[in-house]
């Protein structure tokens, strides 16, 4: 793992900043202010496209050039983004289709990321913003770096030319239309056509298989786009200045609709990360997470395992909260947390979005640092500390890198399968991948989150499968071959369940995989009143017949009692796992400490959540342990290993007390000599 | 009651089999599998129209031609279905207007059933697909049967061609416009009319007799398409295949939106069964039900008696489930249990949706009796045993007759009227249904379930009216007739209150019924901490006056207590019970066993559920009682009768102990001569 | 307080009253019932347009001649409505946009209010009818007023011509574009723009300050469409007949969807009352409330205080509730205490809606004094009661003036924000007023509620501002003086937190207040196990930094705790309260007691809800005190002062024990000679 963006041996700490929506002029201010914050990078320009060009071709970058003449001059760094992600009114107004059509009707004027990124006249007017501003700020020497576009998706869109590029799409991945009849089983209900022109508009499909081509298409089109952008900006960049994308999470809001308030949940479903890594040079991502008493780090934590495992390099947190609305605002020590939090798990810099409070629009209660008043206040007091000593140790906690031994395996195509047939009413594929990725972090175990496209797995020992419903034949194979070398496999119910059509086997489940798991099913129903060890079943529950397997835990009921509920088979070299319901993250957390020491893993140390403990290796080699506690009670424990706390300079040996105050951070190097 | 369609002395026990969507060739061993479960009929060809027709006016029945010669060679008949239910995307690319329009929006491609019914270009098409199908198929000897479309019904269908299609319907309904705007109240908020062109969209009206009355001429579309395909079919069948529809019911899903889970829940809205039977020459019916813990056998019940007492004649079961969605997978003796179930309410045969599990599509978790893999599971081995029992006793018990004393009166206006005026925010007029008729099904009093359209009510002793909120004035004379004669009514609160136009009537309540029930009221309210004999009122509750009527239940509230809750009157030789508002289940009970008792009926036996006692007469006259244990405990009973268990061969004397196992059926035939 | 229009020297007492929708001939049957029960005024002809003008041009009133003639004949009033919020269809096919878009659709024809007030062609035929009706019936003696149109507000009307007269307005409001833009901070996501031509639909915008500015322009098409209306009626009509409207308020609702009930619950939000009052010459409106247990009088007194207050003139009940739907049957004595309740509001008359039940569409069981059966019931012998009582009382209680010195200030403008930017998803602003308004009403402190658009501040002694968010400069120097002069202001969080173009002010908070309340903050937060005086906080908690302000509550918090909840600040010769978060009501009445104490203010009794007491001074000055009793319970009270119980003639000594019987009234008329 390594990275030619590393702020050459610094860590990126900043804010975006967006002076064209200041209600005066702040800009003196606003920099030295950051300065003394140890600010050291402002992201700007992105979503800012009728100032820069309020007519159409009549460009004015004033605004940016004021900006980084400023930031010059108090030596901050710049990223600019691209502002094609919102609209001027004036481009709506010479092409209408350039508001995408989506399942729910025409979009309307008013929101960002409202419009269809395929359409001719948005790409004509798109490249020539993208070309005028990259060509006028790459010279610049504080320019460290572009943003493309912002938040990237497909957001939806649909309609008639759609359907045409999708036609145009089929046809190349598919030999003839009888083929495509087959794969996706369109003669269900009378849906089989005779030309690739006669197929309609998945929209109203009711064929899940159909609905999740349609899908895989849709996220091709938002990778296409960023690819698209790269492409231009590289025609201008220097080849210092790094491109990068903040790719966000599913996100899941618990407010009033119409508001903006949620967290970084999952999966994406309207990208895939793996594939549109391609169109940058730094990965970069979004991650807002709960805070106060619901602040566990396991947001911060995923995201980054996610973020990180695509390319197994380090990435640049761009946007995460200082204050946000009402219901995030950090106690204190719990913004210095979430920083190191990030750079624990292998970010090379964090932003905050954003430095000051919009005085309107959508975002007003969506804070910055500075509240609206502009006055330092007890959030930007803690971001000036954090900035201090993300300086200081910044030589020292730049690249480091993460060689974690368990991977947890996730599908873009697997989502969108588990929205057409989910498990529950009230579950989503990423409650599933949550539910599996929560215990280990509650374990201490580290993971990477990995797509199931990525053809690396030697490099670890323990593959974890959260509801992998749908995989090509090769995935199979390569699931087979991996146990068979010495592997281990942890694999939850509904995996390994349908082809990559969305198709299911027809053979006996899971396919192809039943000598490898030692079992099979071909019966399954919602547990009721039905206990695992005693513990409640939940949601699904499939009828585990082992065929060689050991029965690791039965189902207890007056009718299915006579099936297994866990089981665990001994192939080739290596194990293979798998859970048939849903249990509670406790017991779950038994079974996956089990299959890791099948895998010859065992936790780094005795530590449960609330204290986490996240590991990596410095430019030397040396290991560093962050050690968190994610609570408002004083912990006081033993000191895992010999070391130094970074941050103190205080030296542990092993066993010593160590106390970690609520919301507290120890990063130890540890001291190999002893 | 009789039937010529009873398969010659058998039972029928089937399931649908859609060969066109298998992912591999399994015809052979399915015909082999199904041959030893003891089925003897499949349902083919419906919903399979784009295999049928590719192409406009390009038939291609292979599909159907080697289904056929299979179930020949494994002594199979075939049901035949005119696949019209689901259009091919070449008809819709014909003329778009074969989507139908509804209140939501245009229809889109993709559902089933998202057609307009009416639409020339569909008829036009659907016209050529039945006259080539059946023509085709009609000389097989083992066709024994056609099904017209499927789960027929208006599909909430408007628009402008729809709007003048109502308007002529009116015309031919009223002698002018004057006579519409009185009956309907038009005159409300200026919706009164000069013209019957003039009659507005009734999407949007909010006068409920002007949407009623649509509703109305929308279940007559529904009856005459189904009028329409069965003169087309009986162009070609021969005299001994019989024509049926399945007709569904109100459907309550439980599960997340856009899935399909649910249960066969009430009364239909959306066609009338009563009206529409005329198409049929046997009555066919789907009745899905829940397992596990919660079957009761309910829904079998109400379905059963709902069906057969349209026409008093046997019935077939044309889709019930064997497994399906998470939710259904029957314990061990549930799906036996469910057959005979059936059975015991008058079906002549009972057939499952459907033989194997489809691989992709809408309803892939809507399972088979085979799971996806095809292997023998415990579903099929209790189909195997159900199919063996059936095979047995085939000629026993066919062309069982049921003989009620009680009927529960239902109508497709009133179901209407209550979705316009519901009782409750909670509450649908199946709730208030299901209410009442579960009250009788627990207490073993059987009843037929007949629409306030029939004529002949002389062969009841016991009228029950479940909300029967809007009745022509001879439904009134009907009632005032029948108590008068010596029957017994037993009417629901909000019964009798409005016309046929679902007009209030203007005078005292129930109308021109107070002399009969002996009461009368003007007033009602919410029950808010009101109690009758002790337990809570609910929802609804009408403040009665008896005027000459005996108050066998008053409210008991600070200012509600002077006024009665359920009244008895007599009248003539009979007698009227009226009761204002909603008690638990158990104190429904017991008024109605009360009323029961004035129409000189008691229950078979002391048995209550969850052991539930269905009887029947066989061709011989003999008495025929089914016993069920609906519940996971063994259950021992002193036998109600002398007689015979046509499953073991055991006989048994009246009085002496009878086992009923958990989910057990014991078929008694009743020896007469002791 | 003074009005021209109170009946010389009598109260209204009356009922609506449809003559067009009777199923039968009752007219003179319904005058005498009318007649016997006291009721002096019927309201009729609104919504009747269909029947009024069958075709275009063809005007009908025969239907109205004849109410009133028959009216004439039994002495009793009538108040003409203009029928204009119910069009006929035959104006909708003439032009189909006299249907308005909005941002759900376009409306479809059916329901009253889903027109386009502002379509040209409706103001055409509106025009002719209000003409026609108006001069066919102003000549007629026993015509004592007019009703311009029902309920008027802007139903949300939206489309391309109303963005045009959005511009047009605009284009009058601010100087330049440029103005536009930083005003409404457009910038903001590229929503900036260079010519009014170009702004666009605001329907779809998620700037805040846009979308409010729209509800203002949309509040004012209602205002002037109410103005236009009157100048029309004013041609015609004699100096002594009034021209009214039937002001409504947010409705809240409870039911099932589709369904009409509800109550009135607050501020509306789709006209501006104080703007839109200039219209009429008498105030009008509807108040419906809870009755049963649920009836505490709170929305007759919140309701009336607010339409007294916009003129401090006597104001019209055109409509309240008898029974209503099954939730509205008053429990006897509630119908006589809410008609005395509405009188103790400044009410110069109560009229209900309606006289008879619907016997059909959307308000069938939206009942009348009398049920569908037009028999006597309970109801009516009430407003009999009521009816005489007020006769007997009517000279003595008409033109009461009230006189508080609390004024609880509401704004149009924070409602609309309140609504982009609520509180918490289960708060919408009215909440907020309500909250704080019912402390009020149960302590039996009595305010006028008033509009912040009110210039007239000086005859108040205590302001009190929930959550007033957006103000003009004006209205905070309006406080600052206020304040200065010795006046007491208690403000709620949130207030003064925006200008009026709902952009947040960039200084400290409260903006250009912090010295007269003596504190300040910038952050805040959603309060999580936070407490104060060891009650629960909830939704919101602004965390207060006192400077000069004493400290009268804090939160406890681990991480709040040094934040003030609750702050007190001398300024001036007054006092100035700010609560930064949401407290339980008895813990908010303890604070609202101290701030009143503050302003000279004690409750005029120790009676506390469910006893409540609302003053008034009759035409003679003597102060009269109705005191009622919102609970089933009777109670006994030490009588407060000296005087004479107006309905039972009784004399009463300060400190006399005085019965209130269960949901009972006493009203008296203080001696003051004692």
């Amino acid at each position: 793992m390594s990275n030619a963006h590393d702020m050459k041996g610094s860590l990126i700490f900043g804010a975006a900043y967006y002076e064209e929506y200041l209600p005066c002029d702040r800009l003196e201010k606003d920099m030295q202010m950051m300065k003394e914050a140890g600010i050291n990078t402002i992201r700007i320009a992105e979503s800012t496209w009728s100032v820069e060009e309020p007519r159409p071709g009549e460009y004015d970058f004033s605004h940016v050039d004021r900006v980084i003449d400023a930031a010059e001059k108090y030596g901050l760094n710049v990223i600019v983004g691209t502002p094609t992600y919102a609209v001027p009114h004036w481009l709506v107004q010479l092409d209408p289709d350039v508001l995408a059509e989506t399942a729910q009707g025409k979009n309307r004027f008013g929101p960002r990321q409202n419009m269809d990124i395929t359409n001719p006249t948005y790409r004509h007017y798109a490249e020539g913003i993208i070309r005028a501003l990259v060509s006028h700020t790459a010279g610049r020497p504080n320019v460290i770096g572009f943003q493309i576009d912002n938040e990237t998706k497909h957001y939806g869109v649909c309609g008639k030319r759609i359907l045409g590029l999708f036609q145009e799409w089929m046809k190349k991945r598919y030999s003839s239309i009888e083929q495509v009849n087959k794969a996706l089983g369109l003669n269900y209900w009378s849906g089989s056509v005779t030309s690739f022109e006669d197929l309609p508009d998945p929209t109203g499909t009711i064929n899940g298989s159909y609905a999740c081509e349609f899908e895989i298409f849709r996220r091709s089109l938002a990778e296409e786009f960023l690819v698209w952008q790269s492409d231009i900006v590289k025609q201008y960049s220097r080849p210092d200045q790094f491109i990068t994308q903040n790719f966000d999470f599913q996100w899941k809001s618990f407010g009033a609709p119409g508001q903006q308030d949620g967290y970084s949940f999952g999966v994406q479903p309207d990208i895939c990360h793996y594939d549109a890594s391609r169109a940058v040079t730094l990965m970069g991502t979004d991650i807002y997470c709960f805070d106060q008493d619901a602040l566990t780090g396991r947001e911060i934590a995923f995201g980054g395992d996610l973020i990180r495992s695509v390319r197994q390099e380090n990435y640049l947190v761009l946007e995460s909260q200082a204050q946000a609305f009402k219901d995030w605002l950090p106690y204190p020590g719990q913004l210095r947390q979430m920083a190191w939090s990030h750079v624990a798990s292998g970010a090379c810099g964090v932003m905050y979005w954003n430095w000051y409070s919009l005085h309107n629009g959508l975002e007003s209660y969506w804070k910055g640092i500075l509240s609206h008043d502009f006055e330092p206040n007890p959030t930007y007091l803690e971001v000036k500390e954090t900035g201090e000593e993300l300086r200081r140790l910044g030589s020292a906690l730049s690249c480091l890198r993460k060689e974690n031994r368990i991977a947890l395996v996730v599908s873009s195509e697997a989502l969108s399968a588990m929205d057409r047939f989910p498990t529950d009413k009230e579950l989503c594929y990423n409650d599933i991948v949550h539910w599996i990725y929560d215990a280990l972090y509650k374990l201490n175990l580290e993971c990477d989150v990995i797509f199931d496209k990525e053809k690396d797995w030697d490099r670890y020992d323990l593959l974890i499968f959260p509801e992998l419903y749908c995989v090509r034949e090769e995935v199979i194979s390569h699931v087979r071959t991996f146990v068979e070398n010495g592997g281990t496999v942890f694999a939850s119910f509904r995996s390994f369940f349908a082809d990559e059509h969305c198709k299911i086997w027809h053979d006996r489940q899971p396919h192809d995989l039943t000598d490898v798991f030692g079992m099979t099913y071909n019966q399954y129903t919602r547990p009721v009143n039905v206990t695992v060890d005693g513990r409640e079943a939940s949601y699904w529950m499939e009828l585990l017949k082992p065929e060689g397997a050991e029965t690791k835990a039965s189902y207890q009921h007056k009718y299915w009692g006579s099936y297994a509920a866990l089981t665990r088979n001994a192939f080739g070299k290596g194990h293979a796992w798998y859970l048939g319901t849903m249990v509670p993250e406790d017991q779950l957390q038994e079974y996956l400490l089990e299959a890791a020491a099948d895998a010859g893993i065992l936790p780094e140390t005795d530590l449960r959540y609330p204290l986490i403990c996240r590991n990596a290796a410095d430019k030397d080699g040396s290991s560093i342990h962050f050690l968190f506690n994610y609570s408002s009670e004083d912990q006081s424990i033993a000191c895992p290993w010999n070391g130094e706390d970074l941050l103190t300079g205080k030296q542990f040996a092993k066993g010593q007390s160590l106390s970690l105050p609520d919301w507290g951070v120890v990063i130890l190097k540890e001291n190999t000599d002893d």
